[in-house]
C-alpha cells in the first residue's frame, strides 16, 4: 500500500501565516493538540528540537555557575498571596487544586504559574550570612497559565521551560547577574537557533509582576512580528522582603538579599520554526535539527539497492565519527513503499538542512549529490570527501541561515519620526519600527490602542539619537522599538 | 569566622535507620522538605545525582528504539474514567483542579498520576495501519499521588520519572518489550547504581491497576528491607480497547493494539541512598557521583598554599581530560575557614568516592595520599599517575561496590520451609526469604497480615524447586521471594 497519499500540502506563508505556521507544527509532527483545552501533545521530532535547544541553554547555565534544582508543582494560595504586584498579575491566571484524595483541601494549592515565591519561601531557611550568597539555582519544569487563546508552542496553557532564580549580597550583582543571563539567551539565539534578537529593557507597562525592571531579547519571525523569546528580571528586594528573607552581611548588618530570576520556553521552538521556514515547512539551524542530513538511497533494481547499501554504509559510519570526534546527526530514509520525490518533500517540510541523494550512478562515479534545504543549492560530491566536508557545510549552513535572518531583520526595520509615518509603516509593511517615545504610560497605551504595535525593548545599543515623541512630541534622547508582536 | 560549628552528626545506621536516611538526605544536602505537604525541594547535591542516573537511562531508552514526547499534565476526568480497574486504582490518590482562570470548570481535571489514560485517547488519531506500529514513546515528567506517609524520594506526593508507553501489532512483541525494559531498569541497577536487583512477575494482588502483568526490580537496602526499584508492565488490549483504537493489520482485520507501560521515578535515589550508605553518610557510586573525586589541598603557610595550588593545578588539568577522553568529575576545597579534618568528614557525609589529600611534603615527594570512601583505604600515589590511574581506580571501586551489596544481600537471603522459621527470619533477622507459595490469593493476604511482608516478585530465574505452600500446604513448583519493603 503506498503512502504516497499521505503526501502533505501546507498552506503558503504569504497567503496566511498563521495557517502555515498551524500546518507546518502538525504535519511536520513537531506538536498536536491535545483532548485538553490549550495543551499541547510534543511528538518525537518536536521534543528532539526542544531537546538539542535544551541541552544548549543548560550547558551554558551551568557553564555560568549554576546548579540545577527542583521546587514543588504547587503553591498554597497563602504564599502566592504575599508579594503584591506578583498575585495581581498571575492570579486570574492561576489553575486551582481544590481536591485531593478524595477531600476537599483546607488551603487551595496554586499550580505554579512560576515558582518566586515558593522558593523565596524555602531559601528563607539556607540564608543566613553574606557567606550563603550568591545563591544561583535554576529548574527545568512545567508551569500553567491558563491562557484564552492558545497556539501550538506559542501560547499554550501548560508550558515546558527553565526558570532561574539566584539571590545576591548586593543589587550590583543582582543587576550583572540578569545582564549576563539576558546575554545566554542572546547568545542561545545567536550560535544556535541562528536567530538574530535585540536585547533591552521593558517598559513599566510590559515588565513581569513582582519585578523591578525585565529586560528582554526580541526577535523578528517572518511575517516580520516580533516574537519576545526570553526575559531576566531583576527583582530587587520584593519578593524577599514579602517573605522576610535576611542575611548577615560583612558588614553585620541585617539585609534583605536582592533577586533575579529569568525563564526561556518551549516558546522558542515556535520562534526557530516561524523565523526560518519558508512554503515547504520547516528550515532548521543545523546545531539545534533533530537530524542533520538525511540520506535518500536512490535503487530500482535488487542488485543497485546493493551497490547504493554499501556505499551509503560507509558514508554513515564516517559521518556517526567523524576525524574531529563530532557526531553528525543523520537518518537514512529506507523506506521501499514511497518515491524519491515523495521523500524529498517529506524531508524538506521537516527542515533537515543536507540531503544525501545517493544513486547507483553516482556509486559508479563515486560520489552523492547534496542538496541545501535553505536555497536548494545541489552539488556533487566525492563521497570520499563528505565525512571532512559535511561537518563544514553544516556550519557554513548555520552561518548562512543567520545571515539570511539578519538580513531580512534589517530589511524590515524602519525608523519614524511622526506618527503619520508610523502608523502607515506598522499597518502596511509591518516589522520593527525604531521611533521616539517620551516615557509617559500614556503615550505607549495610545499607540498600542490605535495601531496594535507595542513597545518591544528600549535597546541597549541604541545611538544617541535625540528626537520629540511620536504622540506628545516630548523629548527623548533615542528611539524604542516598537513592532506588531506574538 | 569559623563554620566548624556546622560540623553536622547524623543518626548511626544501626540505631535508627529510618533517622539516618532523613539525617542523610537533608544533612548531604540532597533534599528538604517543602511548605508543601508531601513534595520535596531537590537541592543541587540531590539533583545532580538524579540527573545523572536520568541521563544514563535517557541513553538506554534512546538506544532501544524509543523517541521522548511530552503528554499534557492534565487528565480530564472523563477520560481517567475510560479504564474501570485503573480509574478504581488511582482515584483515591488524584489530586483535581477544579477551577482555573477565575471561574469554576466544566470537568475537573486530574493532575496526572501517570499518564496511560490520556495517551491512549492521543494515540487514536495517530495509529490506523500496523505500518503505525510500534509506537515507542518514553517521557520524562511529574506526577502526583496523594499520599498519606511521605518519606523524601521514597514517597513524595509530587515526584519526577520516566513513564515509557508503547504500543504493538502483536502481543508476542508487547511481551518482549516488557521484558525489555525490565532488564533496560536492571542493567542501570547493575552497572551505574551497583545494585544488583532480583527481576520476576508482581502477584495480582501487587500489580499495576490496569495491566495484565507487572514486572518489577526488587533491590535490597541495607537494612535488609527491600525496595522496589523499576516496573514494567503488560497492559494488553485493556486501554486500546476502552479507548476504541484500532489498526487494519496485514491479514486485513481491524485490531487493537496491544499496550505497555513502564516507569523509574526519582525513588531510585533513595534507592542508591539506602544500598550503599553508612555510618558516616552517602557511599556513591562513581558512575553517578555528582563528584567522583574531591581534591584536599593541606597548607598552612602562604608559600606552601602556592606549592600546593601548582600540584593541585596540575591534576586537576590532568583529570579534566583524561588520555581517554573521559572526563572525571572533581571538586576542589579551597575553603579556608575549615581544617582539613572538618572537610573529610564533609564530603565523606556526601559521598564523595575519591579524596586526594596533597599537602607540601606529598608535593615535595611528587605524590598524593589517595583515600576511598566505602573503605577508608589510604594509598600514596605518584602525581604523574593520577591521571592514568584514577580512572581506573573509579572502576574498581564501582566494581568493589556492586560486589559489596551483592555478598550482603546474599548472607541476608535466607530459605524458609515452614512457616514457623518464615516468621522468625522475617521478624529477627529480616531479608529476603525465598519460600513455596500455592499461587491462592488469601494465602498471601494471611502472610503480609501476620509478618508484614510481602511477595516481592515471583523471580524469573528461580531454580525449579518444588516444595509445599507455607500456609495451606498447596503445592508450588518453585520458591518466591518475600521481603518487607519500603
Amino acid at each position: 500500500m503506498s503512502q504516497e497519499r499521505f503526501v502533505t500540502s501546507i498552506t503558503r506563508q504569504s497567503e496566511d501565516f498563521s495557517a502555515w505556521y498551524t500546518d507546518v507544527v502538525r504535519k511536520a509532527e513537531l506538536a498536536d493538540y491535545s483532548p485538553v483545552r490549550g495543551c499541547m501533545v510534543i511528538r518525537p521530532y518536536g521534543y528532539a528540537l526542544w531537546e538539542h535547544t535544551r541541552d544548549a541553554l543548560d550547558g551554558m547555565i551551568k557553564e555560568t555557575g549554576h546548579s540545577n534544582v527542583y521546587f514543588p508543582l504547587f503553591i498554597p494560595k497563602s504564599l502566592l498571596d504575599k508579594e503584591a504586584e506578583h498575585v495581581e498579575g498571575f492570579n486570574p491566571q492561576v489553575a486551582w487544586v481544590t481536591h485531593a484524595g478524595g477531600k476537599e483541601l483546607d488551603e487551595p494549592l496554586a499550580v505554579r504559574p512560576t515558582s518566586e515565591a515558593i522558593i523565596a519561601a524555602t531559601v528563607r531557611d539556607w540564608i543566613h550570612s553574606y557567606r550563603d550568597l550568591p545563591l544561583l539555582m535554576n529548574l527545568w519544569n512545567n508551569v500553567v497559565r491558563w491562557e484564552m487563546r492558545t497556539r501550538l508552542f506559542l501560547r499554550t496553557t501548560e508550558f515546558l521551560w527553565q526558570e532561574g532564580h539566584t539571590f545576591h549580597a548586593t543589587e550590583q550583582e543582582a543587576l550583572e547577574e540578569t545582564d549576563r543571563m539576558l546575554d545566554v539567551y542572546r547568545r542561545l539565539c545567536d550560535e544556535w537557533l541562528a536567530i538574530p534578537v535585540t536585547s533591552g529593557r521593558k517598559t513599566e507597562s510590559e515588565k513581569f509582576p513582582g519585578a523591578v525592571t525585565t529586560l528582554a531579547i526580541e526577535a523578528m519571525m517572518r511575517d516580520r512580528r516580533a516574537l519576545q523569546s526570553g526575559t531576566s528580571h531583576h527583582l530587587g528586594q520584593n519578593f524577599t522582603r514579602a517573605e522576610g528573607i535576611e542575611f548577615l552581611d560583612r558588614d553585620n548588618l541585617r539585609k534583605n538579599p536582592w533577586g533575579t530570576s529569568w525563564g526561556l520556553s518551549t516558546r522558542i521552538v515556535g520562534a526557530t520554526i516561524m523565523a526560518h521556514g519558508d512554503d515547504d515547512g520547516l528550515v532548521l539551524p543545523p546545531r539545534v535539527a533533530p537530524y542533520q542530513v538525511v540520506v535518500v538511497p536512490i535503487w530500482r533494481r535488487e542488485e543497485d539497492r546493493v551497490a547504493v547499501a554499501g556505499a551509503v554504509e560507509t558514508v554513515l559510519a564516517a559521518l556517526r565519527s567523524t576525524p574531529d570526534g563530532r557526531a553528525v546527526r543523520v537518518h537514512v530514509d529506507w523506506r521501499d513503499d514511497v518515491s524519491p520525490g515523495f521523500k524529498y518533500s517529506h524531508w524538506e517540510l521537516r527542515g533537515v538542512p543536507l540531503r544525501i541523494e545517493i544513486g547507483p550512478r553516482d556509486v559508479a562515479a563515486g560520489q552523492a549529490v547534496v542538496v541545501r534545504r535553505v536555497d536548494r543549492v545541489k552539488e556533487a560530491a566525492p563521497l570520499a570527501a563528505l565525512p571532512a566536508e559535511i561537518p563544514a557545510r553544516l556550519e557554513r549552513y548555520q552561518a548562512d541561515l543567520f545571515e539570511r535572518a539578519a538580513r531580512f531583520r534589517a530589511a524590515n526595520t524602519h525608523a519614524a519620526d511622526d506618527y503619520d509615518t508610523f502608523r502607515r509603516v506598522i499597518e502596511e509593511e509591518g516589522g520593527f519600527v525604531m521611533a521616539h517615545w517620551c516615557g509617559a504610560a500614556a503615550c505607549e497605551k495610545r499607540i498600542n490602542e490605535e495601531t496594535g504595535a507595542t513597545i518591544r525593548v528600549i535597546p541597549f545599543d541604541a545611538p544617541a539619537d535625540p528626537g520629540r515623541c511620536l504622540i506628545d512630541g516630548g523629548a527623548a534622547t533615542d528611539r524604542v522599538l516598537f513592532a506588531r508582536a506574538y
